[in-house]
């Protein structure tokens, strides 16, 4: 690995903290990754991101922004990159998945908070993140309690926009959220100098559709008898998306796309004959939150979906590229992204519907739902959530948990007894 | 008091498990209320009403509703009654203040969700709270997560119609606002089956700016030296408007007044000279939790303001009745709403200011902030609140607490140390 420090000092990181960090990360990747036995070979490349997670694309940014350009920081998968990308700017993804910031992050928040919250708070006031260094604007969205409120807080050290997500989905929410859409626009043209036009926007428009194709064309090869690749590296894939470039992302995913293809051709399976195929929904999984994944996948199952904001929710439906001026446009945005269905809504019905159709799509033997704690939203659904899957005779196992490794043994054994009389 | 179990037994309550409610209410209103001395004579219709909160209201609504009548079941102060009122319905407020309903709550709420919350489902599928039975239709709104996702559970049960409050206050917000109470005004119509007119609703604009002014006039006796009157009185007062007859409920708080009028000018107090004045924010205190109150001032302090939901969020500014059309009212009755300071909101500065402008008009030595457990948005918000109290040199004490008597002993411990401190 490259020596980024003097980068990171640039950055105005607190350098010796964030070196505990990066000892940890090689013995994390090795255990959750390299151990995986049959790993498709274009993984090297997202091997090669996470390995480099605060180095490789962090100076690409740093290259970016010396050059004048403008990092935009986002924490949700309603906020639209397109308009970011059309004016110019780079949209990077802020949530945090290590437990390693929720301390950081309780010093400015109440213990019953959510620890991707927690977690957000400690990388942006601990100074141990690149990416919370290099985004000049935070984007924000008035989704959970926690959120909307933790955003105040950061709004002390870095300036923060936040949009205001309706919280239901009539046609006129989907209006109100076009015309925070239109806000963004005009918040990123400010920022940037640049105007978004209608060919920048179309562009960018087709850019980040390619990158939803290229994550639904991974996800289907999942939905194979044999299947070609682990849900761990497809996690990966996904926490990846977030931040990497759109462009080299999408190209890398269909590289890996074309070796799965050649996979379910040759009847290659990265798990043994019968193994129990596993949907996983709730709240999201932020790098490097791989932790549900990996005590599935080590408990002899696979996770072969997630229906998560890193996994369908993010890639799910493209948006309508029939608009013409700049406000057609972002009117078709708006609907693209109203049709993300995320807890925080009322009601969600439409994602009872998404984890029951996407149960049959990938032909799963049960339903792992995992919330992490204190989240009130997905915790309060789930309970409805399972009635729905029970009323489909869809095995389902409710899980709550957080960035510790505390539970992680007690969650073994619930989930082995799960796997084990489900699908039979 | 009468005999309400037949009525009870008619509105389909647990009518077994509701007299264990009513064997208790008779002591804790001894108490809290009848222990206090030299209480202001007038509270006797309060004392009344509270004695009977399960009957004589009740009993009313029972009437109302064999002539035809429809009545609209309430959880927010940001839901304007006098849309209902208009259209010849009445609102009703439903928060539930006892721990008696929690247990029942937590069968459909994870454990994670603040007490308010989970005697609201309690109360209602439990059956055993008559305003819960009573109500034709419930009016939720999307203020915090919790209250938006029981919602969703509450509406299996019950016709549930849920306004979308936006997050912000921005004036397209207002809009939207008054949009969402034109949805409400429809739907009151259609329920009641009479049309809300410019006569009506001007009418019923006055009739609830008279009782917002009737306890405007009796929290501005409080600013006195001499304080006429307890704060817990007084919360229980705040507590009854959300449920009583506005207009009869107007003529006893004015009735009181003029004795506490009296006691003004004859320099009567009903605490001690010296006794430290304190103001109390944070989350609402439904009926009947007293529990602050009674901690506080069996502490030797007196509360003599309260900005919360039972307190000044309740009553501060009328709805301007210049309005010609019923278009033109709800646009002023959504203003008049929208200038309520709840936690929901991002930002919510305007409240740091009501809390430090109240201070300074009631006098206070110090500040109290209660915030029940699990509510994220004002606890979160607690601590630039008390950053912002630092600032202005108002002292001030974070209390988060439930409805359970169990840190009882220790808030006081906190309370007293607190208060020998402050105003010295
Ligand atoms: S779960 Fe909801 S709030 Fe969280 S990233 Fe997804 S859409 Fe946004
Ligand atoms: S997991 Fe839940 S509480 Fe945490 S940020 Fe997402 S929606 Fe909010
Ligand atoms: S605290 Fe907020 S959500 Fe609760 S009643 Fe008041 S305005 Fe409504
Ligand atoms: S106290 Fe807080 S969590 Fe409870 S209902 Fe009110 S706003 Fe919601």
């Amino acid at each position: 690995m490259a020596d980024y420090h003097q980068m990171w000092k640039d950055l105005g990181m607190d350098v010796d903290n964030h070196d505990v960090l990066c000892n940890v990360l090689p013995g994390a990747i090795g255990d959750v990754f390299l151990s995986q036995e049959n790993r498709p070979e274009k993984m090297d490349y997202f091997d090669f991101v996470l390995a480099e997670v605060h180095g490789v694309r962090p100076a690409e940014l740093v290259d970016f922004r010396e050059k004048g350009g403008k990092v935009f920081g986002t924490f949700c998968a309603y906020v639209p990159d397109e308009v970011i990308f059309a004016a110019g700017g780079i949209a990077t993804g802020l949530c945090a998945g290590s437990q390693f910031w929720v301390p950081g992050g309780e010093k400015y928040l109440p213990a019953n908070t959510c620890p991707l919250i927690k977690a957000m708070l400690g990388a942006r006031f601990d100074r141990t993140c690149p990416f919370y260094r290099l985004a000049d604007v935070y984007i924000g969205e008035t989704t959970c309690d926690g959120k909307k409120k933790a955003y105040e807080i950061l709004g002390t050290d870095v300036p923060m926009h936040v949009m205001d997500l309706p919280q239901m989905k009539r046609d006129k929410d989907v209006k109100k959220w076009a015309e925070e859409i239109r806000e963004l626009k005009a918040l990123v043209e400010k920022e940037t100098g640049n105007e978004v036009t209608p060919e920048n926007l179309a562009e960018n428009i087709k850019k980040i559709n390619a990158k939803r194709s290229a994550l639904k064309r991974l996800y289907d090869l999942r939905k194979e008898k044999n299947i070609p690749i682990s849900g761990t590296d497809t996690l990966l894939i996904s926490q990846i998306a977030y931040y990497d470039d759109p462009e080299r992302f999408t190209q890398m995913v269909n590289t890996l796309c074309d070796e799965l293809d050649q996979r379910v051709k040759d009847g290659v399976s990265v798990f043994p004959a019968g193994t129990k195929r596993i949907l996983v929904t709730g709240t999201p999984m932020a790098i490097p939150n791989w932790k549900m994944h990996n005590l599935i996948e080590t408990s002899g199952a696979a996770v072969v979906c997630e229906e998560t904001c890193t996994g369908t929710r993010y890639f799910e439906n493209n948006v309508d590229e029939s608009g013409k001026t700049v406000d057609e446009m972002i009117d078709k945005i708006a609907e693209r992204y109203m049709g993300i269905n995320c807890a925080c809504f009322t009601p969600n019905t439409g994602r009872f519907d998404d984890v029951v159709r996407l149960a049959k799509e990938y032909d799963v033997d049960g339903v792992i739902d995992v919330t992490l704690k204190f989240c009130q939203t997905y915790d309060i659904e789930g309970a409805t959530l399972e009635k729905r899957l029970q009323e489909e005779n869809i095995p389902v196992l409710r899980i709550e948990t957080d960035y510790t490794d505390a539970d992680a043994q007690q969650l073994k054994t619930r989930i082995e007894a799960f796997c084990e009389v489900i699908g039979e």
